[in-house]
């Protein structure tokens, strides 16, 4: 295997063989590719691609660089859930300890936010002392005692990944789908599971807006699960929108908790639902999609998924106070109205606009080493279809300060559109394809807030 | 300037504003920009190229971070030639000290050879004692009392052309047209010349063998020499076959000893007359075509020339007597035949197979770090258009040992193809193009041995 051969072979379009593309891996792990070889590699990537064999190959280097869990001793299914992200996306922390409180265990393993993309462990360390820094050893432990555990990617975990993640946001070759699905299928099947819930976003705010790319992302890491023997689904879900109202990190914790006590805007609430289902499905592949939707609202009425969300909090260290009384979570002392100035119905809310303006407001990071102002975002007062008149709330900015709070207004008021309901452009049904080893499947049209 | 954000645009094709890439650049040199980052940059511009103004950046920083010469005290016009690599490509050898005879200052800096085509400064060294490392004073004495001198590139010119082109090397991005005319014109600016020629080689045993491709690359450089005030000539000369019958550093130098003594192949001597012409053109504008010409082949047949190289050799530490007896230039000691088993006419010598035995011999490079064996090499006894019967010889390996002999006579047998005369592919006139300011011209095709 002579490196420059295995660069020219990609840069030329041509596929490289699984035996000298895996040694290529190797010596990057070894050392001896050296990282200005391998970017222009990543970069000859972007241009050319990677076939399914070629990306499994990267799947499967990824697992062996680091440890992979085995689970198979816990008294129950491991299924856990990934998004690829969104605005506004706050599933996971209502979905993990409703699965959990189903009999499901969720080894959940997040990422943080980065672009205009908030992300799991930020908004669980909204939870003061919430630590999400477990030794594997630790999260072994949670997930044990309370069905869920919440860490962050641990060293452990495909360090060949984490390596070239951290190359790639250096050398503009993070958008290349193969190793997009790579990344995410690496992380996952490293997690021991039985079954894999993928929550594939599509739409303005979302990393790959346009539909067709979004299924294919879906496809790839579908078939990388399934050809490795687990069961892989994966939905895609609306983002042309925010998901629900609350978009920053304690702002999103805050209504997640609020879904956990069977409150919360619809919308979340039902892709929630539909999601658990999904769980369920995979956990227990002959239930009826009704009958698993059913049990997914039963733990969320009956209170059980919210006890589990305190068993978790508790055991990851963070203050269970915060459950009862969301202003104990961080909070950002400014505090600014955005007010209609029109009457009429509002067309559309522009999802990156929103997570661009929480990134203003220090809430996000922009490289990976910067820590975020966890208290800063919106809290919208609108959702697409509603109707407004001028003086009525569009959104509340939480801001560490004046000035912030003065931009990140602007920010609101040109990501929310008011019009004329004639003008309004159709919203994407929240849930618009189910992929899986069968197939791309259209799934019924559900409105906003069903 | 965000580096990612210059790798993310030139990823997508867009160019790159003239200041932006300039800072990228410079910032390369002060190490804030990594070379994982700089290879992603190369390898989107393999894909998306450079236009003229970006072309213009990269020869701009590149002489900026080094010395450049001036020569300006010198009594006469100052005037270099280029070759972009050939096999059997002596014609430095001839060229310098011929025009240095016809009152020419020729400060020629050469680079070694690579891959299939030898250098000049390996040749020189064929010759015991004779130093290419001289330093930048040392070349400037040279110069003003021979009229030439010959060195390699030395530390102080163009060092970010040196430290990107040892990053292309390993990278699969040396095959970048715009880059290889930068590199190549931001050394010959760096000459402080009034004059400068290039010779384009195009065929089978070129860089770049197809027409068009060495049309652009000789518009590209041409272009860059006369935006920067330094009047420029290329010629588009063939290499569909080697250059006279030598191949092999000291072979090579022996014939072109040959050649400044006047003998030597006739495809030599035309390309040598030429090429002397269009540099006295180039130091005196009003001379005519055949005047040129014409004191051309006077300085070569009155033995000016051959004088001025005796004094090169001499002034470089080169041992002058292999001049008279090329017997002590450096030699192999093996010597094996191959002759021709059927009788017709050699419609062609195939020069990359040659230049791949040179390498097979130990007399090439395949890593700059390599010293090749100088000795190694064929003495050709045919060219294309020759007539052969049964046991005549069509060449010579020169090599260090028996095994090493054996494989290069199959492949000298292999590059020689004998068959009958109406099979005879037309051969490419020895200078078939000629780029100045005012476009390209095809000139009157001449044919081999004119």
């Amino acid at each position: 295997m002579i490196p420059s051969r295995v660069i020219e072979q990609k840069r030329d379009g041509g596929a490289i063989d699984g035996r000298t593309l895996e040694a290529f891996l190797a010596a990057f792990l070894d050392g001896s590719v050296q990282d200005y070889q391998m970017s222009a590699f990543l970069m000859a990537v972007f241009h050319r691609g990677l076939d399914a064999d070629e990306t499994e190959v990267f799947v499967r280097v990824m697992l062996a660089s680091g440890t992979v869990l085995d689970l198979s001793h816990l008294p129950g299914p491991r299924v856990d859930k990934h998004s690829t992200g969104g605005v506004g996306d706050k599933v996971s922390l209502v979905l993990a300890p409703l699965a959990a409180a189903m009999g499901i265990f969720v080894p959940m393993m997040s990422g943080r936010g980065l672009g205009h993309t908030a992300g799991t462990l930020d908004k669980l360390e909204a939870i003061p002392g919430f630590r999400t820094d477990l030794s594997l050893d630790e999260f072994r432990i949670v997930l044990e005692d309370v069905g869920c555990a919440m860490i962050g990617q641990t060293e452990e975990i495909a360090p060949l990944d984490r390596r070239l993640y951290a190359l790639r946001d250096v050398t503009a070759t993070v958008p290349i789908r193969s190793l997009i699905a790579a990344s995410i299928m690496s992380k996952k099947l490293a997690e021991g599971l039985t079954g894999l819930l993928l929550d594939v976003k599509v739409g303005a705010g979302a990393f790959i807006p346009q539909e067709d790319g979004a299924i294919e992302l879906a496809q790839t890491m579908v078939g990388i699960g399934v050809g490795r023997g687990l069961p892989t689904v994966a939905l895609l879900t609306a983002m042309d929108r925010p998901l629900g109202y609350a978009i920053g990190n304690a702002l999103e914790t805050a209504e997640a908790i609020r879904c956990l006590r069977g409150e919360g805007p619809g919308d979340l609430r039902a892709i929630v639902r539909i999601q658990a289902a999904e769980m369920l499905r995979l956990a227990e592949p002959r239930l009826a999609e009704a009958d698993a939707l059913g049990r997914a609202e039963s733990a969320l009425a009956s209170g059980a998924a919210l006890e589990r969300f305190v068993r978790l909090v508790e055991a990851q260290g963070g203050d269970t106070a915060t459950i009862d009384d969301p202003d104990r979570l961080s909070t950002a002392p400014e505090r600014k109205h955005v007010l209609a100035d029109t009457s009429g119905v509002v067309l559309g809310v522009a999802p990156k606009v929103l997570g661009q303006g929480v990134v203003a407001l220090g809430g996000g990071r922009v490289h990976m080493d910067q820590q975020p102002d966890l208290g800063v975002g919106f809290q919208m007062h609108v959702q697409p279809g509603d109707h407004v008149s001028p003086g009525d709330r569009l959104g509340t900015v939480h801001a560490r300060d004046a000035g912030g709070a003065l931009i990140a207004a602007d920010m609101l008021r040109s990501a929310v559109t008011v019009g004329n309901a004639v003008e309004a452009a159709e919203l994407r049904p929240l849930v618009s394809h189910r992929v899986d080893e069968d197939g791309v499947r259209l799934t019924a049209p559900r409105s906003v807030g069903s």
